[in-house]
């Protein structure tokens, strides 16, 4: 039970992002192929660099179905109804915080069940959410969004760090989970509807 | 008398793609170890990413004297000859038509080799091709160019395929990679002839 | 004794190097969080890229401490003192020649130890070096500065050469790293204080 809600909200993640990647792919002028490729490589490249990083060879986004095709998809969809995810551009950012949030929680956790040290698991939570974001960015030229503003990433890490915390303690790892999901998805929600940001320093010099 | 073939037009590729590398890097305004650096990347990055998801460690990129030999006199005489370079400008785009060509296949070949399914040997398989190009021009600064026109990328992917389903009907892998070599170099060489492109959904909005 | 200069000077080079990501990030209006993650980067960016290549999972960048708090120190210094970096300028430079020694020497020692040949040590000697300033360059939208212009990668790969060429000869390693350390040293030191140059050809063309 536990775990098919863990797949399907995976599988909504990795929907969004691809989202994400076809839109922004479509307004640089991408081809149909450079949007099927932005797609893919926002939705699964951050658990791809992880995998490599904690020798999980090969790494899942490579070789299980159901990503390429959830990603490819949501490119199809994209490019279909391009006005009306300008429209529903609120609500594709809602399950953009459940992808980051489920992409923590499940990046992290897997990390953990390799064996690796809380450190690591904490910086590949945070890759596994931002990764893909990040090179879609670095694609498209553009300096990461996420790097940029707002609570996005800052949110990933607290949510990787209450479930190692959890591991620590020795919770029971799903109630973790859980609260972790709720307290990622709750700051990036805020951040969102309220319009936090994390500082600055002053103008940007180029 | 096969192996030597695609040793030949292994080298053929590497040399080409470190071509347009330092040519790329050139025109950017890079010094001397820059231009070195980006015909090696441009060259070898696309195997590298593939041998590191595939696991193959060391990655034959680093380890394998000719590719680096091969890519620095690509270089060197990109830059001893670079108006030459210049006039050469088709036959240079035919030979990357063949680069292209004989890395997708023999990145596919090597996936399927080391035992992965038919999904990640198509991944990596355009991703060797295409890989070094994509690092390339994010080095330089420029949105993919391969992502953005021309059959190119989705010429590799068709190279891929048809190895892909070669080996799922046990057919003998020689004989589906030469016809897949061969459908490759034609449709980029069409795409080039006939300055086919992919459809893009109309202006670039920056 | 020795080992202990090294771990200091290691130090030093991660201090170094996340000073220059944390100021480069801030001058481009990075929010806190993304001015710890360019800083990181940089600092831990080319070793971890060369773990992953020679297949030295977890990568050391990920999983040891020291690198983390000495990144997350220097962001922290570099936002709370930020007109002293400046004035500093000169100083972290010649620091940051010390990091780029100690990175490519310790790197291509790496790689010898773990049984790989030449040509992969000095490649990755070179990415140990550099590869977090290029990262850095990536994430934050520039073209690789260390590829534009100066004596910087190029110092690297002779530091990189005279540690390989000491371990084909079987000399004395502690004594062939420090002789590769002072020279690597010395060439990014001179071309700072002369502005030696490596040649490009001509202007830039956009």
């Amino acid at each position: 039970m536990t775990n098919e809600i863990y797949i399907i909200l995976d599988l909504i993640g990795t929907f969004v992002f691809a989202v994400s990647g076809a839109v922004a792919a479509r307004q640089r002028g991408l081809d149909v192929f450079g949007i099927f490729a932005i797609a893919f490589t926002t939705a699964c490249g951050g658990g791809i660099i992880r995998d490599l990083c904690i020798g999980a060879i090969p790494p899942t986004g490579l070789t299980h179905l159901p990503y390429l095709l959830t990603a490819l998809a949501a490119a199809v969809i994209s490019m279909a109804f391009y006005s009306w995810v300008n429209i529903l551009n609120h609500p594709v950012l809602i399950f953009d915080a459940v992808g980051l949030s489920v992409f923590a929680i499940a990046g992290t956790r897997k990390v953990l069940a390799f064996g690796f040290n809380y450190e690591m698991a904490i910086l590949l939570g945070i890759t596994t959410a931002v990764g893909g974001g990040v090179l879609r960015d670095v694609l498209l030229g553009r300096v990461p969004v996420i790097l940029r503003r707002e609570i996005y990433a800052s949110a990933a890490m607290v949510g990787a760090a209450i479930v190692v915390f959890g591991s620590h303690m020795s919770y029971d790892i799903n109630i973790t989970s859980a609260i972790a999901l709720f307290i990622c998805f709750g700051m990036r929600f805020m951040g969102l509807h309220y319009h936090w940001n994390l500082p600055t320093f002053g103008i940007r010099k180029k």
